[in-house]
């Protein structure tokens, strides 16, 4: 199922449960960034080796599938109310990044373009 | 471009960079956390009414684009290293949530539904 | 109790459990913000008049109290790690931001001084 | 300076600015949260070590002062706004965690006490 398709399944959702109402998107970034948070909350405490391994732990792995959903539900359900095409947005930024970050300036440094 | 292009792209991105030793699961979770809440500073102080007319405002709504941007293209770079297909995983979700969230309780009523 | 003894006080608690290993800055960081994230979920769907009345609301007034107490001490903690005095540092922000935001141009506008 | 003179000079910095209006409990957990963040992305692809090492770095530690300043200004405001004693509710946490992480279960591991 694409974008466009849980698009449009999240909008029947939101109208059906008459959810609109708490749908702004002031709302919908903060229930973003909660999501995300809950995201950061696993990663912690974890050595970066021990984040690379969660793949191997099943528990974890379905808390953070579970996550992501959320996080890529209300980043659709804001974009939905702002018009925003984000596999389009994605893209143009992929652009912008391409050329703010050259490889010859940007190999093994990931150094934000403006404090490099 | 779709989820899967976006992904490819982005990981060779990565590659040609170096980055990958950057990009650990961890490293990505706080990105996304940051990213997610640069959009919420763009609303912060916002009435509801103001954040629904932002659409208005061409200015804001090029920066909006590029956050939104930034929040799914470090979704997707967490989603990689961690083999999570994210438009099955938020597939999903959504069904979970609207066994979770039942019409007929959750009208107009967006209360966790473990605090219903 | 001021700042100086919850601040030996959160010491001498991590040293007893040997948990220095995983209050580095780069972790402590992600904790503070994924608790200040906790406070903006019992934000999230409540109106401006929503959030200001929930001081009459028992339950939830606890909850807000223990996430509002959690980032502090994760602010305490991440600024003793960093040798920060954070009264010292917020006193300082202070008179920064009187400059940044004077009386007649901030009057009834919140906008971001470098965006006025 | 200590907390509660802070706490009325910020009430009178709102005040002068008629910018209780933009102070809702709502919007300060946003800005709040937004604040911690910018804390997070000054830490994201750093080492453990690098992180540790940054305060030898007076350029990074002046810009980390400023964000930490930031998260202790809006949650200052934000519990005086809600009539919360922030080191009153530091301290009643504190002494729930040590019931929660008895050192006997928690030397060495640092896994959240309903995980365990």
């Amino acid at each position: 199922m694409d974008i466009k398709l849980l698009q449009q399944r999240l909008r029947l959702f939101a109208e059906e449960r008459n959810w609109n109402q708490f749908h702004t998107p002031k709302n919908l970034s903060m229930a973003l960034a909660a999501e995300a948070a809950e995201l950061l909350e696993i990663f912690q405490w974890l050595t970066d080796e021990q984040s690379q391994n969660i793949v191997n732990n099943e528990k974890e792995m379905t808390l953070i599938k579970e996550e992501i959903a959320d996080v890529l539900i209300y980043l659709i359900r804001l974009s939905d109310k702002l018009g925003i095409d984000i596999e389009k947005a994605a893209l143009e930024k992929i652009v912008v990044n391409e050329k703010k970050y050259p490889v010859h300036l940007s190999k093994n440094n990931a150094t934000k373009y403006n404090k490099r």
